[in-house]
C-alpha cells in the first residue's frame, strides 16, 4: 500500500500504541495525538527515535488543526475501562461526542477517511446474543456506565450523519474486549486486576459469583481487524463487531490465569458492579464476510503468557 | 408559590410559549431564551407587554450567563419534528448535547434546579407496550432519526451525571406526542398536517398503512405535569412519562380531523419513512403517583378542535 499519513488520536494508549507500531511497519507517516489521561508517553516510547512517527499532547474536545495533510484518521481517543471512564463521566462525555465531532470536521476538512473505535458496549447488557450489528442493544441511559455507552451511541449516530451529509468515508468498529501488552495495570479491567493480582501474590477479586461471561480478544487480532476495516475499498462502513468469539465466565478466567501465572493467589468474591453485563459474545460473521475472512487468531492461553510476562516486565509503582 | 425566575429555553416554540403563560400566570419572573429555529416570536407575541417577560435571542449551544439570578431552568430548547430534527441532525445532536451540558452548567452555577424535555423517543420503535421508564428501548443508533433519539438519550445522561457528581438539582420528563395551538403548521408532524391539509381541503397523506398508533396529549396537560415535576420537592428526578394514553390509529385520527374540521379532503397513501415506531403509549402509573395524580384529562376531540380553530386563525403563508 501506498504510505500514507495518518492521525491515531488516542495513540498513547493500549490499544492505540500497538495500531501506531502496526502503521509504521507498514511504511506509514503517523502522528500520535493523545492527552495522557490513561495513555503514557513511554508505551510509544519505543516508536519515538522514528522519524515517520510525531506525538503531540493534545485533547480531542478542543479542535484541533493538524501541521500536515491527513489521509486517514483512527479516533481511539476515549478512556475504555469502567474505573477510568467512570472516574469523570461528564467528561467522558465530552470526548465521545465532542471530540469525535472535532475528529469528523478535521477528516471532512482533509477530506480524509475517518474510522471510529466504538464498543459492544453500545449493546449495553444484551437480551440478544450472540451480539449481531443490527441488534439495538438494551443500555441503560441514566445508569453509570451511560457516560460510555450512550456517548459511543452518539457517536456513532455523528459518523452516520456526516456520512450522509457531506459523505465523509467513514468507518465504525464495535470493539469487544480486548486485553494485551500495555494495558494499564490499573485499569480496573478484569484482565490487568487478575494477571496484577497473581502476579503479586494478592487475591483475585471476582465480581458476583463470576458466572457472567466475556469473550476475549487479543490486541494484535483487533489491530489486523480495524486496518483491514479502515481500508477497505468497497464502502463497508459498518458499524462492524471485531471481538473474539470463545465465551469464558470470569471463574475460568481467574483458573487460566492463576495457572499461567504460577501464583496461589486466593479467590475472593466483591459485589457485582451496577448494570454489569451478564453475557458477551460477538457475532464475527459480517466481519469474515466483509473483511476478507477476518477472525481472531490468537487462543486466550497464548494471548494471555505475553499478557502475563508483560506485566512480569513492568515496575507496577510508575504507573 | 412564592414569585420565582425562570429560564425556559426553547420558549418560543409550541410547548415553550404555553409553559411561559403559565409560569407567568403563576406570578413568575420568565425569561425566554430561544434562537428561532423552530420557534416564532409571534407565539410569545402576547406576553411581551408583561414587564416579567423577557425574550433573548441566542442558541444555547454557545454558553450563556444570564444576566440575572436563577432559581430554575426548563430546557426545551430542541427541534422536535422529525422534518426538524432532520433538517440538520449534526446541529440537532449539538442541541442535544452541548446545549444541555451549557444548561447544566448554568444551574450548577446558579444553584437552579434544572428540567429537561426528554421524549418517548428515547424508546425508539418500542418492543414494551406501553412503556415504563425502566424500558431500555429499542433505538436504532445510525438511522436517519438517532441524532434526536441518541441526542436526547445521552442529555439524559448528562443529567444524571451533574447530579452524580455535582449535586445538580435535576427533572427529567419523557414527554409522549403532543399537540396544540401554536404547533408549527408546517412543522411535518401528524396532527399539524392533517389539520392544515383538512383545511386547505388538499390529501390527507397519511404515511404506511396508518395502522401505527400514537397517543396524542394536549398541551396544558403537559404543562401542568412539567410544572408539578419542576417543584416536586420530594426529590424526585425521573425519567417520568408526561403523556395521553389514549392511543390511536393514523386511521382513526384522519377520520376525527375529517369530521371536525367537516373537510372533503381525500386520503392518500405515503410511503413509511425509515424506523417510523410501530405503537406508542405511556404507561403513566409512575407520574400519577409521583405527581399528585397527575393525569392527562383533555380528550383527543376537545384538542383537536381547540388545534383546528388556531390554525383557521393564523396566516399560513407567513410560516
Ligand atoms: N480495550 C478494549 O477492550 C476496548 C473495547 C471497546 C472499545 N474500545 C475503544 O478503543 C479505544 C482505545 O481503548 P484502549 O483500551 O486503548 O483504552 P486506553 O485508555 O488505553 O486508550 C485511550 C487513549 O485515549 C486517550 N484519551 C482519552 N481521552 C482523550 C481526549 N479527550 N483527548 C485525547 N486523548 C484522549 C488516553 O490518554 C489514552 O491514551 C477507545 O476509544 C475505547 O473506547 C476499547
Ligand atoms: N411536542 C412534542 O410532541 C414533543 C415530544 C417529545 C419531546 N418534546 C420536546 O419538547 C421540547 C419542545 O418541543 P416543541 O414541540 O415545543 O418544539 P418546537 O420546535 O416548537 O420548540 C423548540 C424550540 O426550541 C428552539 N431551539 C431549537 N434549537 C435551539 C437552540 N440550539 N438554541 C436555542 N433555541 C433552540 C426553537 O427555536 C423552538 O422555539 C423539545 O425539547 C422537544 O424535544 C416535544
Ligand atoms: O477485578 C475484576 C474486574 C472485573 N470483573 C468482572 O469482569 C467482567 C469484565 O469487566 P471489565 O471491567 O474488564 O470490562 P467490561 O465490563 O467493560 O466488559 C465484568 O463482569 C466485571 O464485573 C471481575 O470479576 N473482577
Ligand atoms: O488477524 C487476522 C489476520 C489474518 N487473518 C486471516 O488469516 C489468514 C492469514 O493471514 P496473514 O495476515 O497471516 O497473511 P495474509 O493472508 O494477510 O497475507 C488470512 O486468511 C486472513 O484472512 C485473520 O483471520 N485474522
Ligand atoms: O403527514 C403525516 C405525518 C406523519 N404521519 C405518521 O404519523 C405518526 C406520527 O408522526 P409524527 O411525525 O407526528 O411524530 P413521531 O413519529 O415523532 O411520533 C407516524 O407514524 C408518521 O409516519 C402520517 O401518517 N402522515
Ligand atoms: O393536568 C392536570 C391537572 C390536574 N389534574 C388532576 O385533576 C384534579 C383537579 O386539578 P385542578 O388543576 O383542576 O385543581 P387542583 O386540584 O390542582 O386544585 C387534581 O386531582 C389533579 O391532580 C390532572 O390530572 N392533570
Amino acid at each position: 500500500m501506498a504510505k500514507k499519513t495518518i492521525l491515531v488520536t488516542g495513540g498513547a494508549g493500549f490499544v492505540g500504541s500497538h495500531l501506531c507500531e502496526r502503521l509504521l511497519r507498514d511504511g506509514n507517516r503517523v502522528i500520535c495525538l493523545d492527552n495522557m489521561f490513561t495513555g503514557v508517553r513511554t508505551n510509544v516510547a519505543h516508536l519515538e527515535p522514528n522519524p515517520e512517527f510525531t506525538v503531540i499532547e493534545h485533547d480531542v474536545v478542543v479542535p484541533w488543526k493538524s501541521p500536515e495533510k491527513l489521509d486517514q484518521i483512527y479516533n481511539l481517543a476515549c478512556p475504555a475501562a469502567p474505573g477510568h471512564y467512570q472516574y469523570d463521566p461528564i467528561s467522558t462525555m465530552k470526548t465521545a461526542v465532542i471530540g469525535v465531532l472535532n475528529m469528523l470536521e478535521l477528516a471532512r476538512e482533509h477530506g480524509a477517511r475517518i474510522l471510529q473505535a466504538s464498543t459492544s458496549e453500545v449493546y449495553g447488557d444484551p437480551d440478544v446474543h450472540p451480539q449481531v450489528e443490527s441488534y439495538r442493544g438494551n443500555v441503560n441511559p441514566i445508569g453509570p456506565r451511560a457516560c460510555y455507552d450512550e456517548g459511543k451511541r452518539a457517536g456513532e449516530t455523528l459518523m452516520f450523519d456526516y456520512n450522509r451529509m457531506y459523505k465523509t468515508e467513514i468507518r465504525v468498529i464495535r470493539i469487544f474486549n480486548t486485553y494485551g501488552p500495555r494495558m494499564h495495570p490499573y485499569d480496573g479491567r478484569v484482565v490487568s486486576n487478575f494477571i496484577r493480582q497473581a502476579i503479586k501474590e494478592q487475591p483475585i477479586t471476582i465480581y458476583g459469583d463470576g458466572t457472567q461471561t466475556r469473550s476475549f480478544q487479543y490486541v494484535d487480532d483487533l489491530v489486523e481487524g480495524a486496518v483491514r476495516m479502515m481500508n477497505n475499498d468497497v464502502g463497508f462502513l459498518g458499524p462492524v463487531n471485531l471481538g473474539n468469539p470463545d465465551e469464558f465466565t470470569m471463574n475460568h478466567l481467574a483458573d487460566l490465569v492463576l495457572a499461567l501465572s504460577g501464583s496461589t493467589s486466593p479467590i475472593i468474591h466483591l459485589d457485582l458492579p451496577a448494570d454489569d453485563p451478564t453475557r458477551r459474545r460477538p457475532d464475527n460473521s459480517l466481519a469474515n464476510k466483509m473483511l476478507d475472512g477476518w477472525k481472531p487468531k490468537v487462543p486466550l492461553r497464548e494471548g494471555l503468557q505475553k499478557t502475563i510476562a508483560y506485566f512480569k516486565s513492568i515496575d507496577f509503582t510508575s504507573f
